[in-house]
């Protein structure tokens, strides 16, 4: 969902065409534990993640998605909001936390923000925008929040 | 591979067992086309992930694995580093950076340094290790950047 007082461009979006405050909200993904333990056992094979029995004596006290399958996931939201820039999402690094962490019936949906944007000095041809991603489940609880760099091209240079 | 002038207690390692500037070097990982594909398939479906020929024209010039897929390899290289901490590796947020993009034939590994430790304020029985956690190919060249907070128990509370 695009911020209502500022009709962006038709996408894809080039440097030009985007605003701070401009806001784009992805659908929905239903995780569940097959989900978990499969990313898990391939990327991050810790009880907490791989059996429900195991990660009860764990601090999670329960089955929990690993943050690195979190943040997978979000990234497939993040391409489904609509901020669809010219030549891809590429991002050149970002923070990332886990305020919560994700049980595995969560429903998550990704809502995003432009928070920064700046012409590249040394590359005149770019710039980086800098947009806020939050990962949410069906409470609106926050599960993860990421600040990105995304490497954006200039429409005129 | 732990620093020679400090040996540490047998793993798994509480907050008291480890040390500011402490290294661990993980084994290898063997990345292909069809890996970067398939998580791409999944997580990241952009052109650049998921086809060889369409990724000519983009920026990369050529497939290269997802930055989340860099991340979802590095911490199963993380786990395999001898950093093995009491009640598991959980991260409660980190800086991710991605100097150079991740080509599909690279043989990853992690190298990981101690920053910073310190006991958690609001919870005794715990603390907060910074660690940075650098995946290379193998030329050397640093593909990921990782600096995360680990939350790890103290032995003495």
């Amino acid at each position: 969902m695009e911020h209502p007082n500022q009709p962006a461009a038709k996408p894809p979006y080039y440097l030009e065409d985007l605003q701070v405050g401009q806001r784009f909200i992805s659908g929905t993904h239903q995780l569940d534990a097959e989900q978990v333990k499969a990313f898990a056992k391939q990327y991050d094979p810790q009880p907490f993640h791989l059996d429900p029995e195991a990660a009860k004596g764990t601090l999670f006290q329960g089955l929990v998605a690993s943050g690195w399958h979190t943040a997978a996931i979000s990234m497939r939201l993040l391409l489904d909001t609509g901020l669809t820039i010219a030549g891809g999402m590429i991002g050149a690094g970002a923070e990332i936390s886990w305020p919560r962490p994700t049980p595995p019936d969560s429903l998550l949906h990704v809502e995003c923000e432009i928070m920064d944007l700046r012409t590249s000095r040394s590359r005149p041809d770019r710039g980086i925008v800098t947009i806020r991603s939050e990962t949410r489940d069906q409470l609106g609880e926050i599960l993860q929040v990421l600040v990105a760099k995304l490497i954006v091209p200039r429409r005129i240079i």
